[in-house]
Parts: C-alpha cells; sequence; structure tokens
C-alpha cells in the first residue's frame, strides 16, 4: 500500500509539473474563451427587434419603419389606395444639426422619406415620427421615375413569362421553359416612344446545366413590358438564328468544379489578431479606430454611407472635421452596341436598381478576412415593411504586408538606423450584385490621414450571342477586335463604368474653397540657368462651379484641394484635403446621345457644388427613364460661387472594358481607387510615433484541429 | 492511509483525463517543431562560402566573383594598375542558349561582365570563368562613366571634408564640424564645363540633435568634387543668410518619440500560415509557388530581375511563357529648382548609383510580413572582391483581405448561390535607399495570371532651406504654392519620379507583335439607332517603332497588347498580355533641356524595341554624366520591324510631386503601380476551381507568451 502511495504522488506530482506550464494554462482558458471562435469574435450583433437610434444619422429601425408605414397607412391621400414603396429611408436632419449635435444630447427629431407610386405619380412624402404625421406631401414633375423595387422586377419577369409567343420562341430554340431565367434590364430614355409609362425590356437566358445562366443568352429576345399596366407592349424576336451558347465549363459553384487546377494548392493563409480587433463600433454605427471616428449605414440606394468622417490630430488629440458625408451616388454603365436588344443597356445602377437594395449577404472569410465585423441593413419592401437583409457592410481590419514608412541610414558614425513601419488600416466594404456584375466598395482609412476608396468589378459579363465559334471564320477580320469573341457563340460586349461619388468635405468645418495647382512648364531665359526648364506649380481658387469643372489630362497636370482658407497651420499653411485620382477613364459618348444627356455628371471627372440639401444623387433623384433634367451637370449650370463656402467634390471613377478570354466564364476582380490625402492638414506626419511590430506582437498559432488532419 | 490514496487516485485521473486532451498534446508537439519559429521559416539559407550556379542566370557566386578577379589580376592590360571595378556581373548567356537549356543540363559557360574604370577610361571586359581569360576587351567611345562606386561616394566626401573653406562656412553657420553629414549627388551633364571628368557635388546637412539630418541642409553650400584627381574643383558658398532648419521633432527613430501618438493603439495583426508558405525557391534562385515559376536574382544595377516568368495553363498543365526578363532599367528624378545648389539634381538612380548597390536589408516583420524568405545580394566591391548584402530581397505569399472574384445568385429557383474566392497572391520585393529616398518595388504574381509591378516611394524629402518660417510672411504671396513651406525654414522642393522598366515580353515564345487597340467614339447614321454614338475598339498592329511610340491620353483611350501572332487560343484569338498602365505622370521638361535628353527614354510612356542584347539600361549602359548618347531613344530612331519579333516593352511610370507639411519629418509611402494582364492568353478565367476559404483552414492561435502578459 505504501508503494502505490509513494508511485501515486510521484506520478501526481510530474502531472502537476508538467500541467503548472504556464502557456498551456492560459492557452486552454483562451481556448474555452474567445479563441475558438476568432472567425465569430463580434457574436453580440445588433436585436433589430429592440433596436432604438442613437445618433441623428441612424438609420430606420424596424419599429420605425413600421411607424412610418402605420402613418402613411391613415394619411388620407395616400390611403384609399395604398401607393408601393420605392424607397422609406431616414430624411436627414439639416448639416447644421447634426454639426451641433453631441454624443449624448437628445437626437432631432426623427423624419422618413419617402417616394411612393401611385396612378403613374411620384409622391414625395415626409413622415414625422415624433409627431406622427405626414408633414411634406409633393407630387413629383420631374421625368424620372423611383428606383424600380424587387416587385417591379419580379412582376415584370412573370408578366413576360406568361406572354404566349415566348413559349414558341423559346421552343424554337431548344430551351426548356423550366431551364429559363429572365432578368429585367432597365430601358434608359431614348425619345419619346416609352415616354409616360414605366417599362423593362426583359430577356431571357438558359439555365440549363450551369448556374451561370449568364453565359447562356438567348439572343435577340426582348420584351418590353409596361410596369403598371402588366403587360408586354413590345416582343421583338429576331436572334433565332443565333445559337445558345454551350454550357459546359461554364458552372462558377466550386461544388460543380470537376478537376482541380493544375496548379500548386496553396497551404492556408489568414489574417490574425490573437487580442482581437483595435475597433470598436459604438451604438451600432459609430466606428472608432486609431485616429478615426465615423458614422457608417448602410442605405438602399447609395449602398453605403460614411459620414461625420473626423480625425485626431496626432499632435493635440483635437478630433478634426475631414468629410460630412461620403457616398456613391450614382454608376453608369453603358454598353457599346447598336442593337434592338442592346442599345438600352445604359444603365444607372444606383438611381434605377440601389446598391443597398441589391447588397449581398457577404460572404463569412471569403468576402471579408475572419475578425469582420458584420453590419445588416433595414430597408423598407415595396409595401413599406420592414426587412433585414444580413451582413451587408463588414468592417475589418488590414495588413497586407505593406510599409507605410520605410528609411535605412548609414552615414551617420555610430548610429545605423533600420526603421520601418507597417501600415494597418480599417476598411468598411460593402458588395452589390447588379444582375451579373458584382461591385464591391472599399472605404480605406490609414492612420496617416489618407482615405483610400475602392471599387472593385467582379461577377460576370453581360456577354451576346453571336453565331460564330472561332474569330478566324468571322467576316471583317479587321473588325474583330471590335466585337470580343470569349468563347463559342458568346461576344463580350465592349461597354464603360463610371461611378461617381459625392465627397461633402468639411476640411476643419463646412466653409472650405476648391484650388487647382497647376503644374506649368516655365521655360529658362538664355543664360539664366544650365537648365532649359522646370515645373511651377501654380494654384488657382475656383470662384465659382465653371472654375471646378475638370477634365484630366496627362500632359496638362493639375493637383486638387479642398482647403478651409480661414484656418491655417503653424506654418499658415491653409490645411487642406487632396483629391488624389484614379480610375480614370472618361466618357467619351456624345454630349447629346440620350444616355449621355441623362449621365451628364460624367461630362467632367470632377465638379465642385456649393452644399445643398437637396442635391445627392447625380443622376436625379427620380433617376429610372429620366430626360436628364435634374443632373449634377444641370443642377452645375447656375455657375454658382463656390469660394469658402460649404462644398461638395464629385469626383467620377472610370473604367473601359474591352472584355476577353480570361473574362469567361467569371470575371476576375478589377479594382481601381482615388485618394483623399491630407495636405498641410496635420502639422507634421501622424505616423512616425506608432510602434513597429516586435516579435512578441506575433501570436503562436497551430492548424486548426479539422485542418491539421489534412496535411 | 486509504483516503490519501482514493484522493490521489482521483487528482492523477483528472490530470491524465485532462492531460490527454488532444489539441493540446498536438500543440504541445508542434510548439517544439515549427511553430515557434514561425517568424524564421526559412531558416536554411544559402551558404554562400559554398554555393555554386544551378540555372544559366543564377548570380556569380563568391567563389566566382573572386576567380573573376584573379584572371583580371592576371590581364597584362589592366593588371599594372588594377582599375577600380565598377560593375562585375554575370554576363548572361545567350537568350537561345537559356531558352535551350532545361533543368538537369549543364548551365552554359559562366562569364563575368566587368565595367572597370582606368585613368578616365570605362573598359568593358568579358572574363570567361571557364576558359580563365579575358575573351573581350574594349574601351568605350561613349559620353557616359560608370555606376560610382561606395567607394568613390566616401572618398569625395572625404576630399570635401578636407577642404580648408568648408570649415569656415560651416562655423559661420553655427554647426560642428562633428555633426556634418554630406551626401554626394550626381551632377547629370549640363554642357562643356564639367565634361571630361569625372564630377560629384557634395552638399552638408548638420546631424545636430537629430538621426534626421536630411531636415537640416545647410543650403547654398555646394563642392564640386573632382573624383579621380580627389580635389574640390568649385566651392560654392551662396546661403549663409539662410537658417539650418531646427532639428526639434525631426528623429525618426521610434526609440527616440517622446509621447505616444493621440490614437487608439492597435492590437497586433499578422498574417500567418500554419502550415508553413505555399512557395519553394529552388537553387536559391527559381521561385514555385501555384501556377508561377520564375528565377529571381538580386542585382546590383537593376535591384531586383525576374526572368523567365512562366505561368501552368490551368486547362493543358503545359508550362507556357509569359516575359523573358524584367527589371527597373533606369529611375529618373528631376528637381524642379533652379538654384545652383539646386539646378543638377536630375538624377539617373540606376545608371549613377545602382539600386541593388544601394539596397537596403529588409527589416523582418516590418518591410516584409512574417513567413518571408529573404534573398542576399552577392556582389562585387570596387576592389574586385565579393561582399554579400544580406536580405535584399523577400518574397511572401500575401493576403490582404481582397477578393478575386465574387458572384451572389438568388434568380435560380432552387439553387442560391454565394461565391467568393479570396486574392492570395506572391511578392517579390526589394527597397533600395537611394540618399534621402526609399524605394519599394514588388513584383507580385496573381493566380489568374495577372503581374503586377508596384513602386513605393519613401524616405524623407530632400528639402532646401529657406529664410522664411511662416508662408504668410513670405513675399509674392501668390507665388508660395511653388516653394511648399513643409517646416520652419524647410521648403520641400518640387519634383517628379519617372522609373522606365525594361519589360522582354515572350508570349508563347521570343515572336511577339504590339498591339495599340483605340476605342473610337463612332456616331450613327441618323435614324439608324436611338443612339447617337458608341465606342468601338480599332486595332492596330504596330510595324516598326515608331507605331509603338506612345503618349497616353485619357480622352483618346488605347488598351496596348502584346500578342503572339503565331499561336491561337481555341476560338481562335492570337495569345496575349495587356499592359495596363498606372502612375501615369509624364515627363514635361523640355525635350532640349540637359536632364530630358539625357533621359529622353521618358518622352513616351510606351515604347517598343527589338530585341537587342546590348540595349538593356534605358538610360545607357555608362550613364553617368553621359550626354544622352545611348539612351532607348537614340536606339528606337532606327524606327525598326518589331512585327512578329521577338520584342521588348518599356513601360515609364511616373509621379509628380509637390510636398506638404505631411511629408515632414518623414514621407508617408506613395505607391502606383502597373499590370501585365492575361488578354486571350488563357482558353478561360484559371481561378474558377480554385478553393475558397473553409472554416478549417483557419488557424489557432493564441497570443504569443511575452505579448499576452502586455495585454
Amino acid at each position: 500500500m505504501e508503494k502505490l502511495t509513494i508511485l501515486l504522488i510521484s506520478l501526481l506530482l510530474i502531472f502537476i509539473v508538467s500541467r503548472s506550464w504556464p502557456p498551456l494554462i492560459t492557452f486552454k482558458l483562451k481556448l474555452k474563451g474567445s479563441f475558438e471562435q476568432h472567425n465569430f469574435w463580434f457574436k453580440s450583433k445588433i436585436d433589430h427587434f429592440s433596436e432604438i437610434p442613437h445618433h441623428p444619422l441612424d438609420p430606420l429601425t424596424i419599429e420605425e419603419i413600421k411607424r412610418a408605414r402605420a402613418i402613411l397607412f391613415s394619411y388620407r391621400p395616400l390611403s384609399s389606395t395604398f401607393p408601393s414603396i420605392h424607397s422609406l429611408t431616414l430624411e436627414e436632419p439639416y448639416k447644421s444639426q447634426v454639426l451641433g449635435w453631441k454624443n449624448g444630447d437628445p437626437i432631432p427629431p426623427r423624419k422618413a422619406f419617402v417616394i411612393a407610386l401611385l396612378n403613374g405619380k411620384s409622391h414625395l412624402v415626409t413622415v414625422d415620427l415624433g409627431l406622427g404625421r405626414v408633414t411634406r406631401h409633393e407630387i413629383s414633375s420631374s421625368s424620372g421615375y423611383p428606383m424600380l423595387t424587387l416587385d417591379d422586377i419580379s412582376k415584370a419577369v412573370e408578366v413576360a413569362l406568361l406572354y404566349p409567343e415566348l413559349a414558341e420562341s423559346i421552343a424554337a430554340r431548344g430551351v426548356a421553359l423550366s431551364e429559363l431565367v429572365c432578368i429585367s434590364p432597365s430601358v434608359g430614355w431614348y425619345g419619346p416612344n416609352e415616354e409616360g409609362r414605366r417599362i423593362v425590356k426583359v430577356q431571357c437566358f438558359s439555365s440549363g446545366n450551369t448556374s451561370n445562366f449568364y453565359m447562356r443568352p438567348i439572343e435577340g429576345l426582348i420584351l418590353t413590358v409596361d410596369l403598371d399596366k402588366r403587360e408586354v407592349v413590345k416582343f421583338s424576336d429576331t436572334g433565332r438564328a443565333i445559337p445558345v451558347p454551350r454550357a459546359v465549363n461554364t458552372d462558377y459553384r466550386y461544388s460543380a468544379q470537376e478537376k482541380p487546377p493544375e496548379m500548386r494548392q496553396l497551404n492556408p493563409i489568414s489574417l490574425v489578431q490573437p487580442n482581437g480587433p483595435s475597433f470598436s463600433v459604438e451604438g451600432g454605427h459609430v466606428v472608432k479606430w486609431a485616429n478615426w471616428e465615423f458614422h457608417l449605414r448602410p442605405d438602399p440606394r447609395a449602398g453605403m454611407v460614411i459620414s461625420r468622417a473626423t480625425v485626431r490630430d496626432s499632435e493635440t488629440g483635437e478630433l478634426r472635421s475631414v468629410m460630412y458625408k461620403g457616398f456613391a451616388s450614382e454608376f453608369f454603365v453603358p454598353y457599346m452596341d447598336l442593337d434592338e436588344g442592346w442599345y438600352f443597356k445604359t444603365y444607372m445602377d444606383v438611381g434605377e436598381f440601389g446598391l443597398g437594395a441589391l447588397a449581398s449577404s457577404l460572404v463569412p472569410l471569403n468576402d471579408c478576412p475572419n475578425y469582420s465585423y458584420y453590419m445588416d441593413g433595414v430597408f423598407a419592401a415595396s409595401d413599406g415593411g420592414p426587412y433585414i437583409q444580413p451582413n451587408v457592410i463588414c468592417i475589418f481590419e488590414r495588413y497586407a504586408g505593406d510599409v507605410s514608412w520605410r528609411h535605412s541610414e548609414t552615414l551617420i558614425p555610430g548610429l545605423e538606423a533600420r526603421e520601418a513601419r507597417r501600415k494597418v488600416t480599417l476598411v468598411a466594404r460593402m458588395a452589390a450584385t447588379v444582375g451579373n456584375y458584382d461591385y464591391t466598395f472599399d472605404w480605406e482609412f490609414q492612420t496617416d490621414g489618407l482615405i483610400q476608396v475602392k471599387v472593385g468589378l467582379s461577377g460576370m459579363l453581360m456577354v451576346k450571342g453571336s453565331p460564330y465559334e472561332n474569330v478566324q471564320t468571322m467576316p471583317n477580320q479587321e473588325e474583330i477586335s471590335s466585337t470580343p469573341l470569349v468563347s463559342e457563340n458568346v461576344i463580350g460586349v465592349v461597354h464603360d463604368h463610371f461611378v461617381t461619388f459625392h465627397l461633402d468635405m468639411d476640411i476643419d468645418g463646412p466653409n472650405n474653397s476648391f484650388a487647382k495647382v497647376d503644374l506649368v512648364k516655365e521655360e529658362t531665359l538664355p543664360g539664366e540657368s544650365p537648365r532649359k526648364s522646370y515645373l511651377k506649380p501654380k494654384r488657382h481658387i475656383a470662384k465659382t462651379e465653371n472654375d471646378a469643372k475638370i477634365k484630366l489630362d496627362l500632359y496638362k497636370p493639375s493637383e486638387f484641394y479642398l482647403i478651409n482658407p480661414s484656418r491655417r497651420s503653424r506654418l499658415g499653411n491653409p490645411t487642406g484635403y487632396k483629391l488624389v485620382p484614379g480610375g480614370t477613364a472618361a466618357s467619351l459618348l456624345d454630349a447629346l446621345d440620350p444616355p449621355q444627356i441623362r449621365s451628364a455628371f460624367t461630362n467632367n471627372q470632377i465638379w465642385v457644388t456649393p452644399y445643398n440639401r437637396s442635391e445627392q444623387w447625380a443622376g436625379g433623384l427620380l433617376t429610372y427613364q429620366s430626360k436628364g433634367d435634374d443632373t449634377l451637370a444641370v443642377w452645375s449650370e447656375r455657375n454658382r460661387p463656390i469660394e469658402n463656402k460649404d462644398i461638395v467634390l464629385w469626383y467620377t471613377m472610370g473604367f473601359h472594358h474591352i472584355p476577353c478570354q480570361e473574362d469567361f466564364p467569371i470575371m476576375p476582380t478589377v479594382t481601381s481607387s482615388f485618394d483623399l490625402k491630407p495636405a498641410n492638414f496635420f502639422e507634421r506626419n501622424p505616423i512616425l510615433r506608432i510602434p513597429p511590430a516586435f516579435e512578441h506582437d506575433f501570436p503562436v498559432c497551430r492548424p486548426s484541429s479539422e485542418n491539421k488532419n489534412k496535411y
């Protein structure tokens, strides 16, 4: 017995010693805590059913949408036949109210702004949720209609599918009704033919043997549908000779792939934050990270709105205003094909469909890295009732292996400096699936004060059926490049993308000026210098809107500053931010071409307007089928004063897209970005005091238990 | 006793159960293996003293450099007075030899190409290491001199420091000799005054109370030094009235920062690969990753050379040629100031100093993420002897939270697809510290076949002393923007950067053509279409060099393709890659300005030349003080045929830089990039079959043991 006792005591001591090895204990505690859950770091998501607004710009809650709907229901002028609701969102308080509000103050009265359609008329309605009544109601006289609802889209397709000649036409092409998938592109405006009624064009595809029906167009089959009468008003069927392209190799689902790629497999790689992310999201919408604070909200039309972006001064600790509001105001996508089924494809995705209404629920771990925070969209449906679109925005910290500053120094005796600071940023991301195209929007905040706005284009091409299987059998060989064959019987139609951002910059307050600094070539006088020429920056302050309508020119370069003339740095420079353009393709359509008239906001790449509460949407409040009478270009014809005023900067990013085989059957993401960069805003660079990374910052990791058995 | 026994047995069982919990055991094993070492993943670095070449393009080894030097020493024409060695590198075998070589073949005869300077003459010498003798020796008749050696630079400063009037001048300005730091900018060429002898200009700074002497220029003090006679040939001292700027707040070392930044601290974040990286580096230089294979080597002049970049066809498994050789050929940096101390600052950093000679040893964890592989440079010193510059290149995999493709689908009944693929890439990076500026170069390879080449500008500004402390006291208020005050007495001088890449693209073999596809606005005839205009791509194949000299124009857009006319895709499209420009600032200096004559390779943003073994360096083989008689622009005057030939694409990225306060006292990295993008190269997009990330791909991490106590 004694021997057993000694043995047991010895064994126990051995286990106690090994067991108390500190890292293992800590590890176990952590495992039971948050580490096992690292992909779901932010578990306590908002309960939208009990949510209340905390900030003047918080979007309407479920309760508020319900209340707005109830008030509308009891509002006599609209209640006999309840209209379809095309937009029901927060009516933002006046800018002065928002600027005057401080955390802890009661928030200003909550109002809903409603765009409703009844008997072909657009009603603009303000519902005061506090007073419980409609406080404004006007019928728009604009040429355009409100955004299509998801209901409009599905009803248009229903109407088309019931059209008798459709069945015959698709049968003649060998497509089964069961595999038919139809979409409803918007129509634009092309003269009086389709005026005075809401119209869409319905176009169909075959989903036989593939998820990727977009690669199988039924070419030349277009049904023009009156949305309100619910009838086909025109049936165009011209492409029966064009085969429906094959399904083989088009399915994009991972589960449908039959063979692995001919490349070395990649080992898992991920961003890891063992102590969790460094940002917080307060009250559901106020994001705080490093030196940045801003308000972030999903919006059914803009997709994502950044408001009140402020940055803490690295010297004084003061929280300083950079931007009052920034968002994608319009997205113009003209295709370059004159055919009956194509000429009208000149989309304005923001005003016609809404980036938020079509926002994707982001795919965790793939659309956004682990340690992301996801924000839901709470939107109103066409019956005015609320719904939740989950995970439409993600917020995450990013380290991409880049350097925010570096220097090596060897010239000082006794001092060898090798300094480098890693670039860690904060990204707010959303993605909208507008039919075939998937657009991603990133707003990326840097510790040096820079904001980078990035747009990514992915998804699938909008393709055209073609009788040809090989370019060498196509006639007009010299024309081939204008109709790029991307697969057998599939042409990738050339098109452009233009996304116009509304950037209400408030550098240290609302009143700013726009300064264009030209880099001008100066020539020296004979004998003046060994040099014959040099560049000299020359600054021009824009007095009125016309001074700030800018087409970029690489051989007449300029820089573009928003400055606050009444706030100066220690050195006397006005504080400022600079717009650094990127994605600089310009729209080249004729200024009198109908789509260009409607999207005349792309006539210039930069515009500056005085702040006007009603001028939010570059293509007009009511964009659908509009004639272009309410665009940025029209507002700006007044040539209003913009010097030392509350001004708004508009920047249009552009992409030309000539497709190629690599865009088939899916399209690798193409991105471009522009920067808003501090320029004499800080007294000095704010990143110097940020520490480098040290060995002890790096976590110790093991493969997840599932994965470790695989390798 | 029995109670004790039971207690002991119970305790033991508890410990056994908890101790044998499988993840903990695994974890411990891993800890003892590689995981603790994660930042030093690649431990088995090359032993350069026993290294032998494995590939025709492997750089010279230590042994080979020693042998070349020994052969030179016994070579009668140079051995009486041994010359200074300005370059001693691999003389690449003929392209046909390299293309004919396969892994396992004996490598072609090894040769060294030497540029040596003796009595003011540049000797171009080929040393055959196998034959043990000099096989070519010619004296250059070019106007230029070889790259400066580190020896030249230090000797120039020595000579200047001994110049008697210097001491007096700096004393008059209150600067102690002990805190003096001098640099030796290159001089350019400005007419006959400084011809026929090697010259540098020496310029000095005060390092008193700061590591960042660059912010403390001693303005107007320039010593022109004859490098070979070792004497000051001109002493210019015009700026005594200009104070040396203050040191306060300029030190950039993290250890010198006194207060933390006014921002929330960031938690650690890192890229983690629990199973290690997915790439391998074979024989020290052949990198294999995903579908890519390429040869990578440090080069004293170009910094980093990518050779034989090949990509595996995702359909057939064939390894296909994309690029024979790519590197930074020249880097032109003209400053825009006519002063005696400034007009000559029109650097050509590659040919004058060498990006590899000035390559930084990269700072692990900060310059490059963990799991990086580091490659050393083995270079020759000015005495011909070898030396090792450690860690000049890093290679790492990157996941930046981006998406290489995404799509959501809701239109197919019964199928809801949400697909997204993360973008994981491979980066090869180097950084060169050219005085104040730090340049980083990234070659990033994507699984979809795209190569992105990125240049980053960081370090510190080259600043000019000024009598002014505040812009509001400066005269000519309207001129202020042309001399930006970035701190008290400190002006950030306006300048440009142009980096010209040599891109010897071999799309599926050497013989390629250059196709320019213009996007041309077409107008419709009345009644032809509801549209008035559309864009039509029109392709032009360049016949000769003049057809491919291109200035970019945003309002006359074009795309630029390298195609292989004799290899066609299944659809009949010629296989190709497209150059997607970025960093598009153009040089605006007068074409007859001396620096522009020497850097005439920036007259166009794109050039295409027939392959010519001797045309590697856009500014000429001997760049220093050259008159521009050996540039890309001169070679290209012959207007040679380039259709269906072995051709080289030259692309120049440009940056205009108007400094601001945020560039003081350090400069946040500014980056631009251009893409080489497959266009009808693959039959279809190759990324489709790459798997998404799954939960089990994500590691389980804990803070490092040091760090966990901190938080």
